[in-house]
């Protein structure tokens, strides 16, 4: 473990855009260690003044859709018109998918050597909860540091994706022509999340597909309910292979954003969404420290297997693992 | 409030399908004083063996599809058939449109005087962890009191259908055709979790139209992900004041309950949902304490004003409620 700056150091470090520090910081923000946290509040008190700057662009699909291949592009179009990049992954899977955007980092071909983008590999593994506070806690950082455009990709599986589009300005879903195998990977509900789809690998033999799935998923799209924004989803093709279509996504996010940043509706979804940070950031804690404890460890297993063989109620059974940690922390 | 009975005598009630021990049973397991959750533990663990045999319908819709409506007709044809039914309400938000099911209840005319159907209004006013806590417990408890079928209706607002999501066999979603204004009410995510979708008030003049978005609405199922039991949703239309469609519902679900039960998929979800259930209630619990100290409900404002004003990081916020509460329990 490198060992830990100043807190002033950490936010002059950040403040100052260098990424060195950058780095350090998050590195800090994934720590669970108590010490860790006391030392991640400072900075990221530090650190606010200059944060929710940035766009935050939230990027699911199933794997093989080309999420790497994607951001490669797209981000490379977004630096390309001046934008500063920042690229956080959310991977709470990753004791299956281990690295997965190291790997990633590595076909960010362009991206990863472009001197306006910042590639940060997935944190380390671990509980939803943990993941997700600290990608929160790491766009504060990148935005602190002078990245005006973040996104933040989700492996499209599991609940990471919910966790992204809680954090995100615009949830964007990437999706592959043929409605069949390809969607089992993406859980019900997401696509009703999504404030655009883009149907890559619309090239070649597939284009006339990909049109195709456009228009289907455009009429479809419209009998579902509206966003609370009002802004009904749109539907595009792109290739990010062959870089196409990158400037039309571009432009239907810039719509999006001038739109509801004139009715005021991005600014209410931030607010909405900081309460949400800190009341989910509540549950979290408490849960953690629930699940920690020795007597819970020691218990839990053998409940679970009471519940499922129908021993005992599962709300009995919360109850009775509750009031065995209440007594063990009051004394 | 009426005087509580001892355990046995609750039990006993009970399982002999006593209505009257059974309402105050589950007046019981809404109660959240803590030497009635101790009696309800007692109650609910000697109910548990005749628990689960039930089938679970949940049904949700936008205020104005005719849920009450249809309730009523859809249960006189499930009583008609044989079963005994009972119809539970989950409704969160009673704070506002309280006693909406007792309002219902008188609407529900020809259930509420059938002899094979037990309506149990909604409960009192609570948190959503609250009234789901005591949904699934009301729902075993009339398991036990020999209901074969139990329906729980959510008001379609809010995160309560995804609650009821959780504790059904079958998600039934009621629709208007007109997919205009009437679906600003459902919230994203909800359609994609129903197992089927009935378009009512396909009557008179709206019939052709009702007939027009059957179809539409198929067709956009299946563009979007196939649920993890392989069983494509299906769109039926029907007329709940004319009493139509009521038997193509119940051919619907009973399809539904035949492959799902053959492929092991019902089991699995039940086990499913009993290891959510216990790990939710404890989530339920453990949130309920916090915010009901003292100490969290004097700063918890200040800290979402700050929070809002972007004085301080939500993550940060957090983390000092939950310091400040872990002191004064170590205490």
């Amino acid at each position: 473990m490198a060992p830990r700056l100043s807190p002033q150091a950490y936010i002059d470090g950040v403040c100052a855009g260098d990424r060195m520090v950058l780095s350090r910081a998050i590195t800090l923000v994934e720590s669970a260690l108590p010490s860790d946290r006391a030392l991640a509040a400072a900075v990221l008190e530090g650190c606010q003044r200059r944060a929710g700057t940035a766009f935050r662009l939230g990027i699911t699909g199933v794997p093989g859709v080309g999420k790497s291949t994607f951001i490669d592009a797209y981000g490379t179009y977004l630096t390309g018109i001046g934008h500063r990049l920042a690229v956080l992954a959310i991977d709470p899977s990753s004791e299956i998918s281990q690295g997965s955007i190291l790997g990633d980092k590595t076909r960010m071909d362009r991206l990863s050597r472009d001197p306006q983008a910042y590639i940060r590999p997935s944190p380390a593994r671990g509980s939803l909860g943990g993941v997700t506070r600290a990608t929160r806690e790491a766009i504060l950082l990148c935005e602190a540091a002078g990245f005006d455009y973040i996104i933040i990709e989700t492996v499209g599986v599991g609940q990471s994706e919910v966790a992204v589009h809680s954090m995100v300005d615009f949830f964007l879903l990437l999706m592959l022509a043929g409605a069949g195998d390809e969607l089992q990977g993406i859980k019900k509900g997401i696509m009703e999340m999504a404030d655009g789809l883009a149907i890559n690998k619309a090239d070649g033999e597939n284009l006339l597909r990909a049109q195709q799935a456009r228009a289907e998923y455009e009429t479809a799209l419209h009998l579902f309910p509206a966003s609370d924004s009002g802004w009904l989803p749109r539907v595009l093709t792109c290739s990010a292979i062959a870089d196409a279509g990158m400037a039309e996504i571009a432009a239907m996010i810039s719509d999006y954003r001038m739109v509801c940043t004139a009715d005021g509706w991005l600014e209410k979804q931030r607010h909405a969404q900081a309460k949400t940070w800190m009341h989910e950031t509540i549950g979290h804690l408490l849960l953690d420290q629930f699940y920690a404890h020795p007597l819970i460890k020691k218990n839990l297993i053998q409940k679970e297997i009471d519940v499922l063989e129908g021993k005992i109620p599962p709300t009995v059974a919360a109850t009775q693992l509750i009031a065995l940690y209440l007594q063990q922390t009051a004394k």
